[in-house]
């Protein structure tokens, strides 16, 4: 892999190679400021808690972590019982990119299911909620469900009631990966309650890091009866910052005023250009609706090659030819529409000389 | 606890009182341009790997994450087999005040041992070193030593000479705690590598939170073969950053130059000037030799509750009234001597009247 | 569930409802004589180390444990580096049926296959064999089987040697879980040996309890390189045995001499006549290969459950209607034939009135 | 280690090295009819649990396993919350027998202290009973004591309810080691009820294979709200027998007449010979008091090395010249007797000549 910082359209990648906001940095300048109490005993972490309880509801709880993966063992643990387990999609982060982190350090078992499009749905959390009481079977405990998705889809509120409904029927919590939260409520045009809260969501893992900060993510507990211990299980899973203000500084930033629906809404609207000019570039499919900030395209293996002389970005199903192209907070029209020029030049090439 | 933020005294508590030193801060705004290269594969991490390698010995490997806890988690679980068992003092940090992180994320059995002084001796590892070879018994592998100590003291480089001779003989391999590491090397006056390297350390954790950073340590491997797969095990534990390059920044600030060094220096020297005060307060005794940047003392539980109405700070031995007394890289002259007349007026006021 | 003591063609529900064959308890009395050194000092745990090594080859390595969790828990934990993965069939023992014991026990990621039969093949391996290198994803680096698999087939010499071969080229390891290995060496008429060493597999879960013990189990490593520190990893995964030599009697009772091979033969040959007689039986469909001692059909719903009136057996797939019908070491031509009828009078009974 | 099978009087090694009572084996023979429901679901089974409740009271519940590693393993995870710690002794077996298991597969921290003879007062467990609510701590949560202690001590009844009373003032539960619990209850003349559930025990593992069985033993759970889902954690610790009739026949023949009690007087009889015999040995001297079926001796280094050429025993404590002798359910007067010549002889030789 290469350094990038040279390219600054090299953004396409993923959404974690952009840098931090600037608005990030200025709020980790200004709690700088002499001696606080550590381990979240300070003034940034209280008002942290806040603003929460202002987006989430007065119940609302935030443990802010160091990072996606961190936020994701400390919500799935304190949500499980020991016995318990995970009903998630094939593709979900937690069961493919986080080196076996849930099943290693919170012995937590996954009980996967393929989608189509990245949701989950009744039909399809049924195809692993079942053995209730059969001690053979790690116990069905906890629906998670990535919004907006690990393939650039988002769930509907309506989607989101059914999904909840169903799991809270049959006994099972249910978390949200929101590594990309902020992303689904642009694209929903809700707020924060509407989309977690109001749906029936017990407990989120509310990103930072993707959508302008440096390292900062937050356990967010919606309802507190169904995720106990949340502090010792933040300590214990190498999770807790001593000089947490620096955290709660940067999830501030972000939240306190719009600085997370700005960023969000920046990223996404990138991703619906980049979608509409891909669309139209000879041999290349959508392979996913757009609806957040990512871009899923099945790509003519000469024209992604083509394009990789320039740009640097991951193949997502190699069986597929399919791309991910990932736009962030600082992604510019400019750049869109180079990567485009990208695509257009590769694709001219590979046409038959008439 | 309160939030110290608007008394600049109340460094003393906890060197992570302390905010970010203004030369980390400006690091991470110079490396906020642009995009770059995710989990590492950025110019910051690559000058990192120069700059340990200068301080540590050619053959050393480093691997930034986000806290102490972490730090200590990766490099032992990937210091030891499976059935491994680490000698440590009974006070140290991994033992007393990481929640069981050890033993609940990387399944890691402590073999604990009393100390006078916070510091381990060939003869008190060989109260836990036994039993090699029999099933029944967690394999003492590894020995881990927190430099400087828990309470304030420092392992002479003789010291550390005869215990990493003594567990090599025995096939045990040697860790430093090192979240104060840099206090250790002010002190002694030597360089890192004739800290560790030279006398046969195989893995550190590197501090640099507490000496000046937001949130920034490292797992240094100095024996490459004694610490395999350290890139997958500070995934699964939950340590790996996806912008690390802002946690390299950090590390690069404290330790391309001599900012570790300054630092270090500043809070040690203000220990000692704490000290000498302290052991002048009637009623008062030094409990420990002050090697590095703490002060630990017994004192009065009168005199304590008078000082706290003004300032906070830890009891660390109740049965025996001692107290911590914590420098911080910003820690003043004018601010020990305030501290110091606080504890002499509190003296007065409990002497009786003649 | 129901005592099935009264009933003993209750045999079918599942072939551990079995009791103990009597040479297995008569070796147990055998080796009841005063004292014997505990944790297999003895010399019935030696002799079956020369038992094992006749059956699997001169390198062969055996450690008795007390049931098919424990011993493949140990195993597989054995065989993999501590950020290892399995891949494994979706409908493996150790992914369904285990209570998450791999993942909880040992933290181990288990990368799953849907199959269509049971089986692995070296296609469907590839599907979960990839990301070498890529620290967010569990490294795959062992293929685990079930040899004859759950779903009463049995992999070919051929087709494991294609297996092993392949996992090998990928450097990826091959544990066989061997619940009813018996069972499929006596389906293809072949030693163990060809079963297993001979086709380049590395570790063994060797079955003993459902052949005929009371609990018994021994993990059998082919390629001691392969799995180091067993002694150590029985004892912490709880699977130690203090009285070893009972165990041992009982795997040597089994093994010593052809009570293995009488004992699976018995249960194969009466799930051929079990299959042959279903088949014939209206609305009735085999719904696999009948190759060891389980028979699993598609039975009509209505035939299912007025046979259940007598019987107690599993349902496997409710979606397809399908049930799993077990013989074991005891079930009796008899006790097949009178299930036959049951089954033959529950169809007549759902046949239109002409 | 040799095997002792040929010399009855190997006894003094261990318990374990003693066979199975004829009774438990005519029980396992007497339950081998037949089929019968498996992991737990027969009638043998059921039995236990009226035993159980009548030894123990009406709120009991019990769970059959294999062996005392995974009957602690398995209450303590019970017990304890995902971020709780044991207070323990630190020669508990739990600390220093069993390789780490209650780390490594529970996650289980425990926090050790030192005792002159093996048991625990309100006094030592408040020397890590501490730290309620600080995050940076595994909280206490459950005090395990080994009843007899490891040591042959016998905790009072006085004793145990001082220690229960502080333990559940403080907000902690109650295990009890009871590998050897009929052992003392011999030593007290007390009913298993008085000794456990009258003085406040919350659960216990229960012994079978030191007293006379082949390999059975049992959680004990005397507080149902205390420990939940055992059913699954039983499973998942890889302790949950298919072929569970035959677990509880042992326990059954043990518990349901008095063979538990007959055996552990035998045991206890021929400990208290073999105490009065040594302590007239010139030279020797009881390091415990004799409670139970333990003998701890400091024995002249000369005198053990001549004994040790006819008699297999361990050393305990090297430093002070302890050794351990343990006397079993088989234990004769007149093995004892030949034991105490054979030190008598050893002490001879050890005189100077006058």
């Amino acid at each position: 892999m290469t350094d990038d910082a040279q390219h600054p359209d090299g953004a396409f990648a993923s959404d974690n190679y952009a840098g931090a906001h600037p608005e990030v940095l200025a709020a980790i300048a200004d709690a700088n400021v002499g001696h606080a109490g550590a381990y979240g005993a300070d003034a940034w972490t209280a008002r942290l808690g806040d603003v929460v309880r202002r987006h989430f509801g007065e119940q609302a709880a935030v443990y802010p972590v160091f990072n996606g993966t961190g936020a994701n063992v400390v919500a799935l643990q304190a949500l499980l019982p020991k016995w318990g387990a995970v009903v998630c999609a094939e593709g979900a982060h937690i069961a493919t990119d986080e080196g076996g982190a849930p099943e290693r350090v919170a012995a937590i078992k996954l009980l996967t299911v393929p989608t189509a499009d990245g949701k989950l749905t009744p039909e399809l959390v049924d195809r692993q909620a079942w053995g209730f009481g059969d001690e053979h079977r790690a116990q069905p405990a906890v629906v998670s469900l990535t919004q907006s998705s690990e393939v650039g889809t988002v769930y509907t509120l309506a989607e989101l009631r059914a999904l909840t409904g169903h799991a809270h029927e049959l006994g099972l919590r249910v978390h949200v990966d929101g590594a990309r939260l902020a992303n689904a409520a642009a694209s929903l045009g809700c707020s924060l309650r509407e989309l977690t809260t109001d749906v029936g969501v017990d407990a989120v893992s509310l990103g930072g890091t993707k959508n302008g900060g440096l390292f900062a993510e937050a356990v967010v507990v919606l309802d507190p009866d169904a995720a106990p211990g949340i502090p010792y299980l933040r300590k214990m899973d190498t999770q807790l910052a001593s000089k947490m203000r620096f955290l709660s500084a940067q999830l501030l930033a972000l939240y306190e005023g719009d600085l997370w629906l700005r960023s969000a809404r920046q990223a996404n609207a990138m991703a619906s250009r980049l979608a509409a000019g891909l669309a139209a570039v000879p041999g290349v499919r959508l392979a996913q609706p757009v609806e957040a900030n990512g871009v899923f395209a099945a790509v003519p293996a000469a024209v992604a090659a083509a394009v990789r002389r320039e740009y640097h970005f991951y193949d997502w199903d190699r069986s597929r030819a399919e791309v991910r192209l990932m736009c962030a907070w600082d992604t510019t029209e400019a750049a869109v529409d180079a990567l485009l020029d990208a695509f257009r030049r590769a694709a001219d090439q590979q046409l038959p000389v008439g």
